[in-house]
């Protein structure tokens, strides 16, 4: 058994200094840092970056080439008008368009891009996800 | 500018039945789920499961081959006793052994597993990280 927990998101980078830069152009403040590793307070947790190389090893499989893509993050937002300014933001810093900020099938909005390293964040207003006052999401009862 | 925040963690999978099979044998419980995809309350926000095609259509790449291992999820524990549970129960759930649990270099014990679609976990005991005692983190100060 193990209980419903996220304590650190990892993503790992091809160059520390470029992701902390784009990080960084989003407005973005490390709370704790060395030479090899950054990491960032987020809500309820840690998000951190590491060399993919490094983090290659750390998982035990040296020198594996790591894809991204199929697990991707999502910022919400209290508007449409909130989701498109953060995409334009990405965008601004160098991020990739994968895909504008439209209105979609479940009753949002939402665009996606993928950070320097094809990291994937979607941006998205929920309607029915109303964050809490600390920007945490307890999901509604159903 | 964005908040450092991350709302909603998405997993792709293959077979979200067997997804679902996986996590319910490490004793998760869905919160809210349709046919095509399943979310867990976590701490601080969600974490969800859905069509690695439908995935990729939704981050506006229909057809792409969507990559796992470049961003890893942590779980971190309260003692080397309870990393080694985390590890062995999930292996019991049919996950892939990447690392066994160990000591290591930045001090704590940490292993990593693959869960049946690839994402990989990290089971951490971090002496220097204590938990919150809902099972967030909030980073010590420096």
């Amino acid at each position: 058994m193990t209980p419903q927990r996220v304590t650190l998101i990892t993503l790992g980078v091809a160059d520390l200094t470029r992701a902390k830069a784009f990080y960084a152009a989003l407005g973005w403040e490390p709370t704790s840092e060395t030479e090899t590793v950054v990491f960032y307070q987020i809500n309820g947790m840690v998000l951190g970056f590491f060399g993919l190389d490094s983090l290659a090893e750390d998982q035990g499989r040296s020198g594996a080439t790591l894809g991204t893509g199929a697990m991707t993050l999502a910022q919400s937002f209290e508007s449409e008008g909130e989701v498109d300014s953060a995409y334009a933001a990405a965008l601004d810093a160098g991020a990739t368009a994968l895909k504008s900020p439209e209105k979609v099938f479940w009753g949002g909005y939402s665009g996606y891009y993928a950070d320097p390293d094809g990291h994937v964040w979607e941006v998205a207003y929920n309607p029915f996800w109303p964050l809490n006052s600390d920007g945490s999401l307890t999901l509604p009862a159903e």
